[in-house]
């Protein structure tokens, strides 16, 4: 019997492997989901090898999950056995802070259950994510998945989507802005797709030449090859909106003299220290560089609505869960395109 | 014949000396000011000395000028000989692009023309700033003083002042924020006053114990020392606003992690590159760090407006020009309570 993929215990340099564990029981609340897809997130590589220095093991990665209800707790109206229904970063959050109140549950001050690598609420019991056959959680923190889309291309939408959109949405993104997204992967695909539909013009930013085609074909209106200086020259001053999805550590300098007059670069990949920034940058035109992280399960929630609307979903590589150690070899090297997702079947074939 | 003090050459290693020079000749939209007292702001002294390496030399510092109308252009109808005027950091623009037709002329595309150390707009002749008896302004910059005002006191509204109502202004500083500003000099103490008159509660947050006192005393709620740890931890995550003062190269970490959810630091001393901003900072609560520049025209005459209806000037210290070098020693050492202002009449004195 396997349960899910994981680490058994604090062996990050290991390959995840093979792993059974006691499940959370149901509450009255819950709901109990067979999962059916689970994207592979950058995340769950940082947390996997305790990057963060904040790693619980034993561990089970996964927070873009996809899956069938096959039970629901005596309270939980919101969804019925046999829907499709999806699980993202966090699981639950402390419901009486002022953001939690205000429906922004990523931001709860008393910081959010995540999905994996955490706590259960007021308990010592492990969470444990989607790299697995179950997961139980409480309704407020899954959203329904409209019947029209693909399912195995949603999964990243749990994650990489709802981590775009939000911001775009927040800073009101919309018709007549110039917009870019900087780095094509994971994040930035489906943040190009967003600010797409949301009517803005789009420029993919990217270091690499090689991915301007395929940024075409995902719609953009143009490609900036952030390396080139006379390019990175034409476009200075002219964007109303940023959106850094680099996952590391970089140089937020040269993309803050591309925006206009009160814009603002959003980051939402890298958590560790930026490269210095100028000042000046900033007050010559009263530019902003904020941060934005993941999105509410409201919020989520109407994502999923907007997906199904504009028929957006994750270009995706689908693999069997044997496969993981390998994807996450290539996803170190950003091979990808551009999102790796488990085929949880594969999961009981492996047992 | 003195007809101001400044630099005659590149000479920036030596002090200010007195100087005379050929004044632009009035045209038919300006107004010709005999000057009654100058601010010494900080930026003289960067200037002066070529810390930007953008000096012009021969230099005429100052852009905190309060005077008297002394004459005025044919098509200039907004004032009459006698009338109290004002001039600040800037003197042209291009207007015609979207800042300056948004009445944001100090965020003009094509870069405003500065007081001084600049070249006149479509000229060669370099403008000359307020250590001086006179200017010839073009009257669409030149803000009207409310006669009820201290006029030596008015000097630093023009620049300090204007510097830290804008960005309370446009963040929407009020009633029900938390507020705080960072650095107790010039700019600090004219930010604090105006954050109070718009109905904040105000901290004032400082590295210097000893600065408490005179922080409470200028109306802050609550002075919070940046070194204590612990003070800093009880204050975290607490305010929805802070204003940098800080006008140089600083660490904005550990005041980032003061703001709540959706709060913005704007940082408006600093040009020169900040230390490494932690990601995670802004991500976590969506936090924002951005810039501000001085002020419109239309801006700083609603600032002095607001100034006279509450009551608000710069604390000062009235120096002769003679002492300007002295005065630029101890401005350097931050030993000023809380601007230096000339006496302009001192300078036929020293004639």
């Amino acid at each position: 019997m396997i349960d899910a993929l994981g680490y058994a215990a604090e062996d990050a340099n290991s390959p995840l492997r093979p792993f059974t564990f006691q499940r959370r029981s149901p509450g009255p609340r819950d709901v109990e989901i067979e999962i059916l897809y689970c994207g592979v997130c950058h995340t769950d590589l940082h947390q996997s090898r305790n990057d963060w220095g904040n790693a619980l093991y034993p561990m089970v990665p996964g927070h873009e999950i996809v899956g069938r209800v096959v039970s629901v707790g005596a309270e939980a109206g919101r969804f019925s056995v046999g829907d499709i229904a999806g699980v993202g970063c966090m699981v639950d959050s402390c419901r009486h802070c002022r953001p939690c109140r205000s429906a922004l549950e990523q931001y709860c001050e008393e910081i959010p259950t995540w999905t994996y690598n955490a706590r259960e609420r007021g308990s010592d019991q492990l969470a444990f994510g989607g790299y697995s056959d179950r997961i139980v959680v409480d309704e407020h923190f899954v959203v329904r998945i409209p019947p029209s889309l693909d399912l195995k291309a949603v999964a990243p939408l749990l994650c990489a989507g709802i981590t775009t959109y939000s911001p775009l949405k927040h800073w009101k993104v919309g018709p007549g802005q110039k917009v870019g997204v900087i780095g094509l992967g994971g994040l930035g695909h489906l943040g190009l797709r967003f600010a797409k539909a949301l009517g803005a013009e789009v420029v993919m930013i990217t270091t690499s030449e090689a991915k301007g085609a395929d940024a075409l074909r995902l719609g953009a209106d143009e490609v900036l090859v952030s390396t080139d200086p006379a390019a990175m020259e034409r476009h200075a001053g002219s964007f109303d909106f940023l959106l850094s999805t680099v996952p590391v550590s970089h140089d937020a300098n040269p993309y803050m003299a591309l925006l206009r007059l009160d814009g603002t670069m959003a980051v939402v990949g890298a958590l560790t220290p930026l490269a210095p920034l100028l000042g000046g940058h900033l007050i010559a035109a009263r530019r902003s560089i904020a941060g934005s992280s993941i999105g509410s399960p409201a919020e989520t929630q109407e994502m999923m609505d907007f997906c199904a609307e504009h028929g957006i979903v994750s270009d995706v590589e689908v693999i069997d869960i044997a496969d993981i150690n390998e994807a996450f070899r290539r996803l170190e090297k950003g091979d990808v395109r551009y999102r790796f997702v488990i085929d949880m079947a594969s999961l009981k074939a492996a047992a």
